[in-house]
């Protein structure tokens, strides 16, 4: 067996490895990274591919997937979840390059949707084969429908962590990690070297300053991620039985009706439908600039306020001084969110400007810190090769050499294109 | 009528203009800046184009022709030359996409055998219609079947260069720049600020050179690119009656069949067929190393010596001073050739090698310099609009504003996407 890493190699983003196992080549996730021009993984010949195992929905992991359907077809097996998903994302980002970016990418709509009518739903913790090769998806806590993959083959067993949180949150259970017996682990290593607070006091943090904005008859804009934050940030209101409104907008909305399809990845159904219920749904210009006048929370994407709904908000409400934007996620460098967190300025008709309201930043991360990384790896019996991916080159690096330190095991941060023999 | 910038403002590369003329939609040229990663042009929807004129066969005009192939069908107009060589240097970047370099392009060779089975082969100076539009192709004289594009629509007379070469080389004829009356011209731009010497003059110091090395008993290697500058200094040697053996190599002997195909697009087809048969074919690795032992000029892809046959020969070359390498054409930034140019050096076994030999630039030029251009726009009757693309971006600004002082026209350095109206 051996595995080569098409993509995530000392760089977060275009998560893609190939393991060739028995006579197979399985490929573990095939994402993009999301830059001008997107970086796709390295060229795979679609012809040469037996299978694509995808670990959760975001366009890091599953945006190359389409190009597998380029003059050719091939089974695509991810949880139910992820498979609705994927395809939103995907079907956004397609026409995101066609229309905005104006970029090329080597696939449009019709290969995405010979993916979708090639793809196998698979339940978690249910083995299911590819030829004689055993594979197993668990619960990754990272985002609904997010999953770890383990596969057993020519003796030998490895796992993948995909992104993987430990944590639970107010919308997912935190990741399961007994992966039993290894002989090699490929995990992400996004926070490798650094910790997060623990979830409940970000939470209990959030909604007091939610309380505190909009008692003062002020109104709190959350930019958040269509795909699970924006539903959790939602959740955990709701959990703490927040009183004011809370107004949801833009592609998050669609994401509300996936789940309630999927409702077997969240970790409270109940409570998660509950939420939905007492929801404001925003549907219009007349709500949206009522909204701005009402004490309450709104939660649009995008997360870091590149595009979609929440630039809209933004300019109504930082204006005035009662008013308050939270941002709930990392914010990459260059984009508007990075600038208001890292200066309090907003650009408004190509002008740079100080917001008058409050602004705080939440650490609601969904990956697990360093330590939550450790206690994982402690959990594994045997003696794994651990393969740290899925983070920038200092972090992966320094995880791979602290895991070398500690545990004695041989530990590699790949660079593209490596090639691993199990 | 109007014109976008799909690509090739203020840079070389990727030449690509969206023509929209009475109800039609037309692509001038559709090429790719050759670069990690590869770019494109702006994404244009295959289903909203009716045509595409090639004015040549270089990648950085041809590349990306096959796009319009995904999903869809349209005519492409260019010379018979230029369909042939279109198909070899498209054919082998696709390969090295692939196989190489491993980055993901927008089609594959299905996109390709489709462009070729849809393209229309007209002549120079045979004007030919689409819907209403009247179209003329014209000599450019910047490599065998180069061609510059004349459009009468609308009631009104435009023009494209191309890339255009107005002095002659010993291969193909300088271009015809008789334009007559126009209300628009795009213009290349590449050498627009600076001169280039008298091509006889270059001619005759090379084939010095390369008899002072000869004669001595040396082996003279000539880097250069497979279609037309390849074939230029064969016949220059020619020409000057050099009596030593001159062999070619690599896909250079691919080229030279296709033109044995299209003697009407060179200068003097039965000196090209002389040269031919005078030439000495190389074909194999015992033949390769014989002549490194042989008092000779090898002609060798590739022009910069990435990849190709010349790199296996340098590393014979640089080793015995009596050899020698000279360069005939410009050398990219980051390349062995441009190396080489500045430094004397060469990489062998990953390891830089001062050369023992001698070295020398001759320029070559397929370009037009500032005074050719000066004399091309000097010849142009009316008023016409001065748009200046395939230049770094100094040297398209200068040419625009040197136009504008001298003659008083409008004339303008775009960027991308911008849309002009004429």
């Amino acid at each position: 067996m051996n595995i080569t890493t098409l993509g995530a190699s000392r760089e977060v983003g275009r998560s893609a490895f190939l393991v060739e196992i028995e006579d197979k080549k399985i490929i573990l996730d095939f994402g993009i990274m999301v830059k001008r021009p997107t970086l796709f993984p390295l060229y795979t010949n679609p012809k040469e591919v037996d299978a694509v195992i995808l670990s959760h929905a975001h366009l890091d992991h599953s945006g190359a997937i389409p190009s597998f359907f380029v003059s050719n077809n091939i089974d695509v097996y991810c949880t139910s979840a992820s498979a609705d998903i994927s395809k939103l994302l995907i079907d956004d980002f397609i026409n995101l390059s066609n229309d905005v970016t104006k970029q090329y990418i080597p696939f449009q709509h019709l290969e995405l949707k010979k993916m979708m009518d090639n793809i196998k739903r698979v339940e978690l913790n249910q083995e299911f084969e590819i030829g004689n090769i055993k594979i197993k998806l668990i619960n990754a806590g990272h985002i609904p429908g997010s999953a770890s993959i383990i596969i057993e083959g020519e003796g030998k067993r490895i796992a993948y962590t995909g992104d993987i949180n430990a944590q639970d949150s107010s919308l997912v259970q935190g990741a399961d990690t007994n992966y039993g017996e290894l002989d090699l682990l490929i995990t992400e290593s996004t926070y490798g070297l650094n910790d997060h607070p623990e979830r409940k006091d970000v939470e209990n943090e959030f909604v007091s300053f939610a309380k505190e904005i909009t008692d003062k008859g002020g109104t709190l804009l959350v930019p958040a991620f269509a795909v699970g934050r924006s539903q959790e940030i939602a959740c955990t209101l709701n959990d703490h039985n927040f009183s004011k409104p809370v107004a949801m907008d833009g592609m998050a909305l669609k994401t509300n009706e996936i789940l309630k399809n999927n409702l077997e990845c969240l970790k409270d159904s109940k409570a998660f439908l509950k939420t939905l219920d007492e929801l404001m749904i925003v549907k219009n210009w007349k709500q949206r600039k009522e909204l701005l006048r009402t004490p309450s929370v709104i939660i649009a994407p995008a997360g870091m306020m590149v595009g979609g709904l929440s630039s809209f908000y933004k300019d109504g409400i930082i204006m005035d001084k009662k008013n308050a934007i939270s941002l709930v996620s990392f914010q990459v460098e260059g984009t508007p969110g990075r600038m208001l967190l890292e200066k309090k300025m907003i650009r408004i008709n190509n002008k740079l400007k100080k917001i008058k309201g409050k602004f705080e930043h939440f650490n609601f991360s969904s990956h697990s810190g360093n330590k939550e990384l450790f206690e994982m790896i402690s959990r594994i019996k045997g003696e794994p090769t651990i393969v740290a991916v899925h983070g920038e080159e200092e972090q992966s690096l320094g995880f791979a050499n602290a895991i070398k330190e500690k545990y004695g095991y041989e530990a590699i941060a790949p660079k593209l294109g490596d090639k691993i023999e199990v």
